[in-house]
């Protein structure tokens, strides 16, 4: 086993053991979020910086909270209002707000490998808070840890990934993570929204019942309806005639199987509300255990002393 | 005597003892704010999420102010940047941030009845800073810890409110809060801004200085400039002239007569500048009130515990 | 010596014993920036607001983090989501802030004498963080503590200030903070960009070579490309030619000159990317000087008690 790395940029690169140290670490600090004084002083003293070149209300939200969680100080900003604007370049705007001391920068941003590029050029741990359409490592672990939570283990799970695979850094991280921890992972998209050469990472179904047959999880993806003007998709009522999700597809899934959404819902496009909020969906589960894994991950990263919590 | 709200959703359902209640404790919170180090530990580890679907400086500041003061964390999400842009629904924007487990959402919003609906869908405490032409309950509740500090009671005090009743939330949760109190109101607009049935609920006329004749105290409303465009309007200079608050006009009201304004004020449209900064005018302490008015709201909706003040 | 004053309005009504003293907290607070927990509580309790009608990343984030490595309070309000949209004066939404009681107001406004105009009118203590083309204190106390950090002294340098000096805020503060400290200084600007009278101040030259000669340090000035609009300048690659630095031009220069500046950088324009990243550059020293610079400035208005870092 290696040294737990500086900076979380992928999962790809990611080996299992460390996969197991951050769902770990989060399964124990979770119960933080439950306790009537929310608060450890864990990273007091530390300083975060959330670098957000893409709006995001869920993710940034999940890490300013961990942050506060954990008494670090956070300074978030966005792109719309940072010398970005100026013609500044990313590694500049970067070495600058390095110049300020932070222990740690999360980054998002359009364009694929930017993290993996600052983390070459910079002191500061880096975590990558999703990057184009390659990576978003925080929410294939939070996915995980709730998979890990509701079934006991990841090995030997059978996992559908389903929807638009060409665009989706959430599909990306999730197929690395499940297939390194031993699960089997089957995709599903329509033909103009599976990248070609996606079959020799996992098998490649067009057809959601045969997806949904067998899994025991079925990880949703969010369609963005900008692709309607790309011209890659006719309507979304075709859509979701064919790649929905609904009440009477589930009847094909196990008993037990689980259903995920990364979010934010179409409801009515890739999943039908009766699923979003019936028995199948872990939807807000994921969403309290991002939480709790970007706890872990800024915990495991700024070496956090132990008797803290 | 019932048992305090889990929410303040408007002043219309709250019962006279819990409004006495809130000032009560905001007239003994009000002096942290006079100390050398303004800060009490009376909500540590608490989250509030202020949840902001229309601009707002001054009341988002306000209660940004009281959550750091009483030492919760607090983060703020303005709409623009949010998932609303991504077509989310309101309830499922709140369901996720409500799964990351803050004890408190404080919410803005454009349609009326928003903070009552997420009330009875959701688990955390909901304050409503505002929902269209609805109700601003702690707007109406520092205006009157204002009038109660200014004139040592409520009861009997005789106020008028003036200017466009059509659109105000701050009319409708004043005229509720001071009837509810005992004082009485006289409601003052052109006939284009008040809503039709009004007077059922206190005497309306179009004319000031019969409005102004006796008053203990004078609410100016802010004029939306944007009601001009409606066609409400003929031209801020006649608004003014028949409807603006001049120190002329003031010569009619009583010797301590107090003027309040909500803000932000239009100087020389609703209210002329010698009023505002005038002798009569309570304006600032309204602002500073406010402050006061939000942690005796987070306080008892948070429980925070006796002993920490 | 006369107490230290009230405010920080501008470099150039400050006594050279108040810069000292400023420059000396600044070196003695620097190394809290180093500490593994950078936290001190020297300013619990103290509320901060960081009000700036013009976007700035480098010298909002700067402020923030100094205000939260002393356990300062902070608000942030960006103009574009302000009262101000609403037709809100200045001084009505700075009178509103302050009567939220905060001890500190850090102000960015596009109107020269802004923070005067708040500062003869308001109680709190006023940081100008940029007012127009008039004054930016904190950039020239950060600029001479790098200076002083790497010469050992202000007195006696020469120092080249290079490139639009009609629109610089931060060439108007180095200017008086440099000639009142003893150092001299050459300014160097195209014919279009230098104000009319500037030679009253200092020697003016349109050579970039004949500044550069003999100088111990050059302060570049960013150019606004929005001027080549304004009719102020031919072309970005004449500006280059002419008045951009350059490793070759560099070989002027003393051995061990400096080369600053405030960013963000327009790399190939008035900088060539090898000088801003080659070893005479201090940009960087400048950006972490800058953090304890704006650290300095608020204990020492705020009267942070001594015992506490």
């Amino acid at each position: 086993m290696s040294a737990f790395p500086r900076h979380l940029l992928g999962i790809e690169t990611l080996e299992p053991v460390h996969v197991q140290t951050i769902l770990d670490t989060a399964e124990k600090l979770r119960e933080v979020l439950d306790r009537p004084i929310k608060k450890v002083p864990t990273l007091r003293g530390k300083t975060v910086v959330n670098l957000f070149y893409e709006a995001s209300t869920r993710t940034r939200s999940s890490f300013e909270i961990a942050e506060k969680v954990l008494s670090a100080d956070s300074l978030s900003i966005a792109a719309s209002t940072s010398s970005a604007t100026k013609g500044e370049t990313l590694l500049d705007t970067v070495k600058n707000l390095e110049a300020m001391n932070p222990d740690l920068i999360v980054i998002r941003h359009a364009a694929s490998g930017a993290p993996h590029f600052l983390a070459r050029h910079c002191r500061s741990a880096i975590v990558n808070a999703g990057d184009g359409a390659h990576e978003h490592p925080t929410q294939a672990l939070l996915d995980a840890m709730t998979l890990r939570q509701k079934k006991g283990r990841l090995e030997g799970l059978r996992v559908a990934i389903v929807g638009d695979l060409l665009h989706s850094r959430v599909a990306r991280s999730n197929l690395w993570l499940l297939t390194k921890m031993g699960a089997s992972v089957v995709l599903c998209a329509p033909p103009t929204l599976a990248p070609p050469g996606i079959e020799s990472l996992a098998p490649l179904t067009h057809d959601l019942d045969q997806a949904i047959a067998g899994a025991d999880a079925i990880m949703m993806l969010r369609l963005q309806v900008e692709r309607m003007a790309g011209g890659f998709l006719p309507s979304l009522r075709e859509y979701h005639a064919r790649w929905g999700l609904t009440e009477a597809r589930m009847k094909k899934a196990k008993k037990d199987a689980l259903v995920l959404h990364p979010g934010p819902l179409n409801r009515g496009v890739e999943i039908a509300s009766e699923v979003a909020d019936g028995r199948y969906s872990v939807i807000l589960d994921q969403v309290t255990n991002g939480v709790a894994v970007r706890m872990a991950v800024l915990y495991l990263l700024l070496g956090g002393s132990q008797e803290a919590h």
